[in-house]
């Protein structure tokens, strides 16, 4: 029995127990990644913990750093097997915030080169804006010392 | 003197020698976290590692381990303060996919209720696309396979 949480329901639980195949790319006893099968581009994997967490704020300290632990390597393996140069890293938690399956996981989607981040079309990556606020720092003070309390 | 890299004209190594202010919300020997200052939402918040590595891919596995760490933990505190349920968490690689400080750092960007991720309107959080392609899983067995190669 594996010493983390499972969901029998779950489609990437069920890629960890190798009853649905993927294309591997990684692996250690608490880590998996493999391509998206639904690509933004060319290379488009995911990183996942093999315990059953929802979203990455109640995954264990520990499993969190193990899944960043391999990114650096990973994603320079595959922005040279993808040819990419820029690439974006993604994690949604919520369904507001996109997350389609619920069973944490970390997007690494290669820019193509000749892409820019504002191009929603297909192949491109990912594509995104940036409706930057202006901070109100006396907010914005009160706000960081109830999060350090919290933290 | 520290045992990381610094650049002297990095923005973010000022902020980590407090020689420029910030709002902090948390510190330990490898990583410092604090507001973004251009806030897609209340709460958002960065995470670097002390040390100056341009893009993540080049950042050693401890630190990136370290990074990640952390992770839980703070976005749950930050969820509580700022009153979000949903959130993302994006990292920038390369000016073609987004990078605007060339010092590593990832994004939490909390989603307030009632937003959803294609409204791109000001302190909603991340506005962004999902232009999903299909993969080729002919293709996608040979990337595999180099990546695995290059990992």
């Amino acid at each position: 029995m594996p010493d983390y949480p499972t969901d029998p329901d779950c489609l990437f639980c069920k890629i960890v127990a190798g009853e649905i195949p993927c294309h591997k790319l990684y692996e250690d006893d608490r880590v998996l990644s493999f391509l998206d099968i639904g690509p933004l581009s060319a290379g488009h994997a995911l990183v996942i913990p093999k315990g059953h967490y929802e979203t990455i704020d109640r995954v264990p300290a520990e499993d969190a750093a193990a899944m960043f632990r391999i990114v650096p390597a990973l994603s320079r393996a595959i922005m040279r097997a993808a040819g990419a140069s820029a690439w974006n890293l993604l994690q949604n938690n919520g369904e507001a915030a996109g997350q389609a399956v619920g069973h944490v996981h970390l997007h690494i989607i290669p820019r193509p080169a000749g892409s820019s981040r504002d191009a929603p079309i297909e192949g491109n990556g990912l594509p995104f804006n940036w409706p930057t606020g202006e901070i109100d720092h006396k907010k914005a003070g009160g706000l960081a010392e109830t999060i350090r309390q919290y933290v």
